[in-house]
């Protein structure tokens, strides 16, 4: 693998302008995020031209239509996109806030939230990520590299343009926003070894892109996405409860990562439990893949294999088994989950505090459904991904979890 | 490569340990300290036994003096270390603390401070870090696989075996504290691909451990350590503080990466300042590597050359540069420095807010010695190693970074 220098180029960019942006007051990002939502607006044509080309592409290519409707752009989802970067502006500024102390000996100090620096994305087919992304990461005051999946490669070289052109015109430093315009794979693997450049990346899309940052990036990552979520209905579950979460978090929007992939039914209620939930998904058709047990009571059922069990389907298809226990239902979570979110269905109260605490995921529910996993359901105003690693940050990331901290120690001829 | 099984079954018991570890109680947790901290006393012949064998091996291998300081242990250290983990019991424990906020639906969503799950660590010659390690990682309820130095290694496994066989007999899972006794590099290179069971890799150590460590790693990595620490003696400064400061911070424990490496000195005081300092320098034998003006001023200052600027001397050598202000010092900083701890001497408030403001790095400093980046310093009471990265946190590390967060959910039937 040879090295590019174009991309050298952008690294070298990114971290100039990151200097800068480190220090821009709240008022300035404001003001170059206005400029980002006006730009898309009163530049729409050229976007939805762009757009059609990719459209087309993805059409001759024979793509599936879910991954055409996840590409396809309107002036409607322009405009979403320019009123999501308002609300980015409405968002409070993490940068500079923090704590202090003082030591005894009189050494007072600051632990101040800063910016990352350079954060890196790489992304699939959704062209939105594109203005999301950089929105975020402004108001953070970090400079951000994307690099966007081929198939959306012409709307993401048209918004990128625009945005970025549309805050070095209000302002910000050159460098802040770029988009690497090649989507070859070794252009992305560079990337993944700028550590000079680049203070973190962050992967979201399929299991696959994310596997290839993991197992090739030098540089800090933070893993995103992939969610096998669980739903425990106990004995003491409220039926009504169980039916209405698990049907929501299966079939509300089953291609997203919080989407219920595996129901455990205790055995104690599974006769009474699985014809209600397994109607209603029979009607809305649903695929199920169960245990013997669940094949026993649901004639309509598939049997489940091992893999069932691991497989996050992002589909309406949902594994359902029958356990013995809690602990049951425990230990098939701590085997199989992936730690994104899991939820428990039932009244008992020392039933949910175990559940509660014993369950490693990012998110742990009680009677709720997994679905709110989500930065705005959180109320944190925004997403730029949902964490599945322990380090830095859990769960949805807005804000916040863009910047690091800094230590800033005022002394007076204080040595050691 | 092959896969060492010994080694998976290594991580498997640490899982399994991490998962019952993480909903110990403090008060559990302080009692396994306590026989921690006992055991290392009552059986202190058989670690200064094992101890001899190392040091003996090192003095027949001819290693560095201050090597075999660092390798050798007594009574006195002996007693030191349980007095370290005596001052671990007393310190709060951060797992089980965080914050709440209740949504507009009536979502209570807890944001919880919980163990990071199983920590790997993997550092050189000091067998201290085998105790400190361990017991900062039981009282955070993370379990942990220590993998050190060949050096230390007789050490390692009587002090790794008393201290497991303690916490063990007191109640704490088997697998709570675990020693890597194999030193061949293969092991630790597969130990940096186990993502299935480590959470987190923290080396400590040499440039050389943490770069192969960087390189080598899936299992996400806080780096540690690598200071290229500067101080700039502004135009403004008090001198008999900036004599006091860095002469501090070079001289009072060189080896260690917060202390000082490179002095930037402003042109308009060069002529007053480098002789005050460098009279105490000369006197203390301190190796000084300069600019031309340098040179031209202090007659026993050798010339610096490029790579200087860079170099990490952990030794009596320092590295000084006559800048034409601020901004340069500010630049050469951004160049060289590796963003551990920079300080700045002077008395102009506005130059000092600038260079708090500007300099990258985990602890900026005003009128005060490097030196005091350390988690005992900071007033945490502990520390398991400064982070130079960004992600997950920056600066001293000490119990609240050996945790990760969940996030707990209290619903009622919410669906989305």
């Amino acid at each position: 693998m040879g090295t590019h220098k174009d991309l050298i180029s952008i690294g070298k960019k990114g971290k100039a302008a990151a200097r800068k942006l480190a220090f821009a007051s709240t008022e300035q990002k404001n003001k170059w995020l206005v400029a980002m939502a006006e730009a898309l607006v009163s530049e729409q044509e050229k976007i939805l031209e762009a757009n059609s080309l990719d459209v087309q592409a993805a059409e001759s290519k024979g793509l599936r239509k879910s991954l055409i409707n996840r590409l396809k752009l309107s002036s409607e989802a322009i405009l979403e996109m320019s009123k999501a970067i308002r609300e980015v502006i409405n968002l409070p500024d993490p940068v500079g806030e923090g704590e202090f102390w003082t030591r005894p000996n009189g050494l007072r100090i600051q632990k101040t939230k800063v910016p990352l620096g350079v954060v890196a994305m790489i992304y699939e087919a959704r062209p939105n990520v594109t203005v999301d992304a950089a929105a975020l990461c402004l108001k953070s005051g970090n400079a951000c590299i994307l690099r966007g999946g081929s198939e959306a490669i012409q709307s993401n070289k048209v918004l990128a343009r625009i945005i970025s052109e549309a805050v070095v015109a209000s302002g910000a430093p050159e460098g802040s926003i770029q988009l690497i315009t090649k989507t070859e794979r070794d252009y992305a693997l560079q990337l993944m070894k700028m550590n000079e450049y680049i203070d973190v990346i962050i992967p979201r899309g399929g299991s696959g892109l994310i596997k290839t940052v993991l197992e090739n990036s030098t540089v800090p990552v933070i893993e995103t996405g992939t969610g096998v979520c669980h739903a425990f209905v106990d004995k003491d579950a409220d039926l009504e409860k169980a039916v209405s979460i698990v049907f929501n978090a299966k079939t509300q929007k089953p291609g997203v990562c919080n989407a219920l992939e595996t129901l455990l039914v205790h055995k104690d209620i599974a006769q009474n439990y699985l014809p209600l939930i397994g109607h209603k998904f029979k009607e809305y058709g649903v695929e199920i893949r169960g245990c013997p047990k669940v094949t026993s009571i649901l004639d309509y059922a598939q049997r489940a294999d091992e893999e069932d069990w691991s497989t996050e389907y992002l589909d309406l298809i949902l594994s359902i088994k029958v356990v013995d226990s809690l602990d049951e239902a425990l230990d098939h979570i701590y085997q199989y989950g992936t730690k994104h979110s899991d939820t428990i269905i039932t009244e008992n109260y020392t039933t949910a505090q175990r559940f509660l605490n014993e369950v490693d995921a990012a998110a742990v529910y009680v009677n709720t459904s997994t679905r709110f996993t989500d930065g705005g359901r959180f109320g944190f105003g925004a997403e730029i991904g949902i964490s599945t690693q322990k380090l830095h940050t859990r769960g949805p990331m807005a804000l916040p979890e863009l910047t690091t901290i800094k230590y800033i120690i005022y002394g007076n001829g204080h040595i050691v």
